[in-house]
């Protein structure tokens, strides 16, 4: 069993990491880049029968700073 | 007009990050974590009539380091 969790930047939050992306993203010529946001990916490989609130528990815990980060969690 | 991009190291190569995550959430008592991969999620505002073949382009020349990761675009 397989889960997929997002974590990014919460709204309002200032992004460096995506700030330099864009920036470096114009300076090689490609325009109409107005925005980039970058976050994490993280791929669980789980035992079964570990379901999505063990992996909500994991987020809260661990994988995301939920003061500064939202999380979306996919059970694939 | 948004895109979204995943970057993950490919198959094989070794990802100390997942590992020290698999590893911090079996000292929090979360059994049952096979692995644990992580990547990049990094979302683009573009301007209208930027395609697809323009974010693979931005994919191979910065966004990813093809040699050791794999990427996916997702447009929305």
């Amino acid at each position: 069993m397989k889960a997929r969790v997002h974590v990014m930047l919460k709204d309002g939050v200032l992004d460096p990491q995506g700030e330099a992306v864009r920036h470096a993203l114009g300076g090689m010529g490609f325009s109409g880049v107005e925005s980039v946001r970058q976050g994490k990916v993280i791929e669980l490989d789980l035992a079964d029968g570990t379901g999505e609130d063990t992996v909500r528990d994991m987020c809260e815990k661990l994988l995301a700073n939920t003061v500064i980060e939202s999380y979306r969690i996919e059970m694939l």
